[in-house]
């Protein structure tokens, strides 16, 4: 549908790709905005936006990413802008203004309400990782004298404009956070008693600092749709809706994979970051793990001696590092992920650290044996079979062992688990490996080093 | 709140647990019982079931994991099985059948209503990846010609069985799906009108068979509450409600961790998993990997003239092959996830490429020197330091290239990308970045090996 409606705009169309338009879901009309940004195509943009219904020209304008808007609040006149403003919700506002260059900030400013605009520069303090910053002020509250019939009034009078209006919140009047009500409870009461007397008390809610990610598990174990906001006073502040709170989970996840794969995580989407950024994002850990795996490689210095008198030693090298690499970081990998998902707490340490050394075993007795006769097979070697066996052994048993101990101990140590993923395992892993072999096959195969 | 109950119990304090327990959330409550579980406290479980409140009993029952709910329904009479049943929302109800053993199944069907058993029976034949194993039956659905007030009523009657009210079905009398109406529409609308007069008729809808993964990212793409489900025949069948959608993205974000941690998705949660299951699903992938590192390890033994005579060289090949893994698997990880969340399409190939070399070209600039003037200063050696240096700025760049080509051609080939990870893109750089490193080597210090 979206490809139809371009060909219809590059064909000059503008009557047929209305029509289109017009039957379409905002987030998807606010895609061929996007495609049209990516093509600069900003006359028929313009074009566009003005052809359509206003109400569907703001709501897709909410969805669209902040370059799109900003072309498009370039474009139209301050009247338009306005009918926008005014249309937005709290919470898609601020996130457009946190994104904006700053002449444009103000323009867009000058054309919002006093209220929205005194409302934006309250939200814009939040820190950018803390509840608040997820927070609307789209929410329906009442207070509890209110019959069932009034509440419906309210609902009528002011839910248009809201965000949610299943999910409504009983205040007092210092606005403290009484209790809720769902529209469900109201529809099936009795019209004539009070909300007071079908409301809920037992509100699960959170503070405007609270961690946004612990937001995210909350609603994540509570199924819940809307999750109420109070400030230190426990006033009723805003609420979050379960769609930030699943954005906020996709970042999260987003953030996990980058950090363990030894990055920093980046704030924009890939295509969006710029080459210097990405090479700062990951140079860090490169270089750290690069400075440590240099310290494994000095360490092999003294067995060049041995090197030297049976070169065939190196070939198993790759090996050896390469499958005590992925054992490490199967394990960190699972734990990480355990832990951040609250299925593994530290309390079970030992239980999990008794299992993977179970699985170890398991694991590198049958990858051992492989070796085992794939050497002997193929150079007639029995004592370097028997080396390179015993070292997988050994070597799969200290991965599987660092994979659950260092990110445990990283939580234990209020760190993120995700740093101690796969890179920094496979490297001290690395060094592991290389120790072992060498030291076992001195002492087997010492006569002939 | 969760451990004062279990002191409580553990005092033989009912009537102070009860207290508590009568506020809390249905989510905490089953927690309770599963932490009771895990202390085999098999008697203080069921008399607590037994002294709530049974509304609570029957809610919580649906959030507890599958060995408590059967420990419970092993405990209780048939009478009370009946009532939990009954109460019970039929996607938890499938959920929960799935995974008991035949004989607690037996008891469950013969204490299910009539109308639940057939349903059952054709809920559980959707394969487990579709729309349909998520779907419920609790939505409401009216025809196009009712009245408000008439579909009000209808809510009324039905809807407090509903597991969610708020996005309300309109059919035809062949059950076809026809539009769409939410509670808030019908409260903003005239009584009078009819219901057709205010539906929106395009609807977003999936049908049974569609892959669950996809029916997830519907949901947030379009920031929706809940999404119908259509037969072949284009008949409403039931609904997916959001909490189960975020479930589905949780699972694949899970699934995606382990992939590309080189193992095979496990279905159960790490500590519920077998180490027999673990080792299994994590054999395969060391198998495979292994093998490969083999045929690395045998490249090497035609330089082993070149080992013997330079045994420093081989000191240098842990932080080739591990600096290789890591930009690799950098590469790898954010192109996996970009195109997941598809935020990158295979059309953006040439840009992701031509991006990821001069991120490589900066990183490995930076690297090198790092290198050059380690080993300049430690062995006063400009040949070796050439060699090194040169080898690590080719090493990053076909690792960057493999990272990022490989996921992108598995997904062209309709592969799960997720398995070109940093296992498998590590192996390949190795035996790149030791091929690179012994050819530089021959070429620029021939004369000493």
């Amino acid at each position: 549908m979206i490809d139809k409606v371009l060909d219809f705009l590059s064909d000059k169309k503008y009557h047929e790709a209305k029509q289109i338009i017009k039957n379409m879901n905002a987030v998807d009309v606010a895609e061929v905005f996007e495609e049209l940004r990516e093509n600069s195509e900003r006359d028929i943009s313009l074009k566009l936006f003005r052809l359509m219904p206003k109400e569907l020209a703001a709501e897709s304008f909410a969805y669209m990413d902040s370059d799109t808007q900003q072309g498009i609040i370039e474009a139209i006149s301050d009247n338009e802008l306005k009918y926008i403003l005014d249309d937005m919700y709290l919470d898609d506002f601020v996130d457009m203004v946190e994104e904006m260059p700053a002449n444009v900030v103000m323009r867009v400013l000058k054309n919002a309400s006093q209220r929205n605009r005194a409302l934006i520069n309250q939200y814009l303090q939040y820190p950018d990782d803390s509840a608040g910053s997820l927070m609307t002020n789209e929410y329906v509250y009442f207070k509890s004298r209110l019959t069932v019939s009034q509440a419906f009034n309210v609902i009528r009078k002011t839910g248009v404009d809201k965000e949610t209006i299943y999910t409504c919140y009983v205040i007092d009047s210092e606005r403290h956070l009484k209790g809720v009500v769902t529209v469900k409870d109201l529809l099936l009461a009795d019209p004539d008693t009070t909300v007071g007397n079908i409301m809920s008390t037992n509100v699960i809610y959170a503070h405007t600092l609270d961690d946004k990610e612990e937001v995210a598990k909350v609603f994540s174990r509570y199924d819940m749709l809307s999750l109420p906001v109070v400030d230190k006073e426990d006033r009723l502040v805003g609420i979050i809706t379960i769609d930030d709170a699943v954005d906020v989970m996709q970042e999260e996840n987003t953030e996990d994979f980058e950090k363990m794969a030894g990055m920093v995580p980046s704030e924009d989407t890939y295509l969006k970051t710029s080459v210097f950024k990405l090479a700062r994002n990951r140079i860090i850990w490169l270089v750290i793990l690069m400075l440590s795996a240099m310290i494994t490689g000095s360490m092999m210095e003294q067995y060049e001696a041995a090197i030297s008198a049976l070169p065939l030693l190196v070939s198993f090298i790759p090996m050896l590092m390469g499958t005590g690499g992925n054992c490490g970081s199967q394990a960190s990998t699972i734990i990480i992920r355990g832990m951040a998902l609250d299925e593994i707490e530290l309390s079970d340490f030992f239980k999990v650290w008794f299992k993977e050394i179970r699985v170890a075993l398991l694991c590198s007795v049958v990858l051992s044996l492989v070796n085992f006769f794939r050497i002997w097979i193929q150079y007639q070697d029995l004592g370097v079979a028997v080396t390179v066996s015993l070292t997988l052994i050994a070597t799969v048993c200290i991965a599987k062992s660092l994979g659950c101990i260092l990110p445990m101990l990283a939580k234990k140590l209020h760190l993120d688990p995700a740093i101690m993923a796969s890179p920094m395992i496979t490297t001290l892993t690395d060094a592991a490996s290389i120790l072992v072999f060498f030291n076992i096959a001195i002492n087997l195969l010492g006569s002939r080093l």
